[in-house]
């Protein structure tokens, strides 16, 4: 785990705007996370934000990357395109992803999984219990069987994605809606994680257990040495080589 | 559809010695379901109950049973092992099976599963609401995309089920917890179709949605015409027969 | 069956270049693809090509489509991407899609699957044997255990896919591949079936067993009357309506 | 890594009757195993065999075995139910298991799947290659992307098994044959890992990168720290303890 190296992208707008967020994450919404990956242990964690160049994902920094965290809610669009292709491109090769909250909408969650990724919402501050409905999974390591935040914003099913490789966690809310809170993928070499949590105006990020889904997610989507994969044309009835 | 032959099993009991039950259901409850598969149009149903001799489950009853339905609860160990193995084997070659509530505890369902099948239950009288997950599936045909049962029993995560193949319905209860409602599986040639909603005090299935549901589970789960297998030693290069 | 509508889309350019493929085909593979279908008792059938306006994919030919099959090789980047997105909606919105051999590549294929969809590849004259692996699938209906194709392009593993939802049929090559040759998926409320074999230089699309999986595949992934989903902001604790 | 407590379950007849399979693993195929997964830096392997009391798998040694690797073939009707029961509870409670080759047709194996878990077979010395299709996973960390066995025993589709959770692995075979013999599974809270080779009269286990793979499955299985599932009859509306 100590090797891991975690990069915490946060779109860091309403923090800047809205006094009630910058209450609530005075240091940024990533920095929440980064601290919270911190404490179980990740001592290689940066943070990156839509605002700096490249949004901060230059090819040396997603080089270097292992895990990206992905939070954005209100600037989808302004994230560059051929950063997203960026982006998928590392994934591909196998670089980690946690997809946060209202990341659900981001460009890149919506190319890697081939659908709309829409839901339904509501601010309310509601009850969100969360059930593990699969506790043999690395993702629920060291987890009650379900836990509660006090209020959330509420996201509903139908959530439009391809059904989960894995699906981890279901959240009820107060008023009558179901989610799949913590849904896995594979996609191309890379491992993704959906954690739901997260809206902007509550202490999510400050969560212990929340702090523990994503830390356990990242060590969950990391994957340090896969095969090489050759495409293309193939010779004809190669001979492989022996084990040693 | 017409031509579907469905058997629906029943464990009755409940209904001879719980007055409650027998002014729900006066038919019995595997009646209920019966009508209610007639209604949507099957023309070929019969029923089978546990004291029957062979729980009205003969070679001759399966051999000509394309889908079986399994409502059962007070008595699972009643059921004699041999029909288990029966019903197991003719599921294995193709005969379409929805296990149905309390089912889910069942012999034959614990066989095809190879988990325990256990879950968290209250007698509560709380309201049910069951969402579509998979709009896309063959067994939301017909639904909205959510619908309430007033009073059920609760049925909550987890659930030890193995991961569906296909989870269509997801369930939200009033008291807070949620439970995968309508799960889809497929094991040897057969298909099954697990359906929570159904406790013996209540008029579950009168209701015309759950009746869409188990009709739209009998559509699915029948399977008419799959490849014959053949097992076992294999001779060496064969040369498969070309098409015609 | 009798009233799906099905458009067969294709290329039509290796046709009018290729003497060899003119010969394979002289009425060009789509309406070879599309016979196949009315054999099977498809009475709805069209064509489209890319060379119509609109790719002869037009809002109203969409809007009166179950199931599109997708055939394309070497423009795949002459598809416009408009016309991409069109389809794209089409397939969230519950139409099918059978995207065959060489569409693996095609921009309607990755935009659905996230990944980047590439493979081996190797045009060797080899023998193909498509072996069933869950024959209790629809797909597989009709099918005897395993078939031949005498010769065919070599596509091989690792194919990068999604991990298909059900994978039904598994292809063994002479020189000593193998590929995951029928994956079922749903995107949305659309189903996809992708399907392996058909090289413009083979008459594959005339095999009477090609023609079976995809005649299967048609019915597979039409999907008549699914719920109305509703995304956005919900009304906090709605009471849904009865069912009557 | 280091604290994982490994049992390497070995049938232990073949090589007590069969001179040829004596010569082989003239320590017996389950001591092969166990090098292999020492030379891995697994430190806490030990051994059990069918002709030991209680097999070897004494509530105490399954008490404190992390993952038990499972070989069998000749005896499988051998194997006391009693044991088997105690083995599929620890597999529910969390323990790995992962089943090797012949292992297959183990009353063990065959209780967690809840199928027949039949498939073709044949003895010809044939050439098998082993092909990566889910390059991301655990299972194939350190592998090429394909490796060979000059000689193994055959196994053919239809492997009636329930679809993987995950498939990583395909095998072809040089006489016609395709099969799953990469195959990930969650019951319960443990994980289960199939992988095909290991025919008793080759030297399969000692192939380093068939020891590579069962050092990788040994990882992927073991699950430390799950959540405590509480099932049966819940208080209602209990209000779940906030995190510290």
């Amino acid at each position: 785990m100590d090797n891991i190296r975690v990069t915490v992208w946060g779109e860091y707008r309403h923090e800047k705007k809205n006094p009630k967020v910058a209450e609530v994450y005075p240091q940024g919404m990533h920095n929440a996370i980064a601290e919270g990956l911190k404490a179980h242990g990740f001592s290689s964690v940066r943070t990156a934000t839509l605002d700096e160049p490249e949004h901060g994902l230059t090819e040396e920094v997603l080089n270097n990357t292992d895990v990206l965290t992905w939070w954005g809610h209100t600037a989808h669009d302004d994230v560059q395109d051929a950063i997203v292709e960026r982006v998928r491109q590392r994934v591909w090769d196998g670089m980690g992803l946690i997809v946060l909250h209202s990341g659900h909408f981001s460009k890149i969650f919506k190319a890697l999984m081939g659908t709309s990724c829409d839901l339904k919402w509501r601010e309310a501050d509601e009850r969100e219990r969360i059930w593990v409905v699969e506790p043999g999974h690395p993702i629920a390591k060291g987890l009650p069987e379900a836990f509660e935040l006090d209020q959330e914003e509420m996201y509903g099913e139908r959530f439009d994605i391809p059904a989960p490789d894995t699906l981890v966690l279901l959240s009820w809310f107060q008023g009558g809606e179901v989610f799949r809170s913590g849904c896995c993928y594979t996609r191309g070499k890379g491992r993704i994680f959906y954690f739901r949590p997260g809206h902007e105006t509550y202490p999510t990020y400050f969560n212990p257990l929340v702090r523990q889904v994503i830390a356990n997610g990242v060590n969950w989507v990391y994957q340090p040495a896969s095969p090489k994969v050759v495409f293309g044309n193939a010779k004809p009835r190669e001979v492989l080589p022996q084990a040693k």
